[in-house]
């Protein structure tokens, strides 16, 4: 009875946790614009007159540019992203 | 006795699938340059000379460019994750 319950409950741990089945990928963005297909954002190089961070963690409240949001995404899931930045040398 | 055995399954589930559990954040980069503690890319913006597009679903294999992963990412798992432009105007 104990390895009948052991199976079962395997088998409920299966049936119900996606972890527990191969996983290939999981969900990158949980927020930002989510009646967007495809959230794509788009700049001219000339309107960029300053040294820009754009967020690439998804936490930003400042989307689409970093807010060091990621530094509490990657302290709490032990992720290492980051922004990705554009220099103006003036 | 089904009772328990639903019972005992449930505290199992609870016990092994993060998934059942208030989940608040998890990782969004599962592969690249998981040595470095932050992954920032930096570029100057004189030495952007055509468009680009920065990959920020961490799936791409031309990192830290977008080379289209995004698009079986947002398949996959129903996400809606895209890159960032930079267009330049000649
Ligand atoms: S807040 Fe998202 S990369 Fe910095
Ligand atoms: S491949 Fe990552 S955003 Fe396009």
């Amino acid at each position: 009875p104990a390895a009948a319950m052991a199976g079962f409950s395997y088998v409920t741990y299966l049936a119900f946790c996606p972890l527990g089945r191969p996983k290939p990928d999981s969900k990158v963005n949980l927020r930002i614009s989510k009646e967007n297909p495809k959230v794509v954002d788009s700049f001219d190089i000339e309107d960029i007159s300053e040294k820009v961070c754009f967020c690439r963690c998804w936490r930003s409240e400042n989307w689409p540019y970093c807010d060091g949001a990621h530094g509490k995404h990657n302290k709490e899931t032990g992720d290492n992203v980051g922004p990705v930045v554009i220099k103006v040398n003036k």
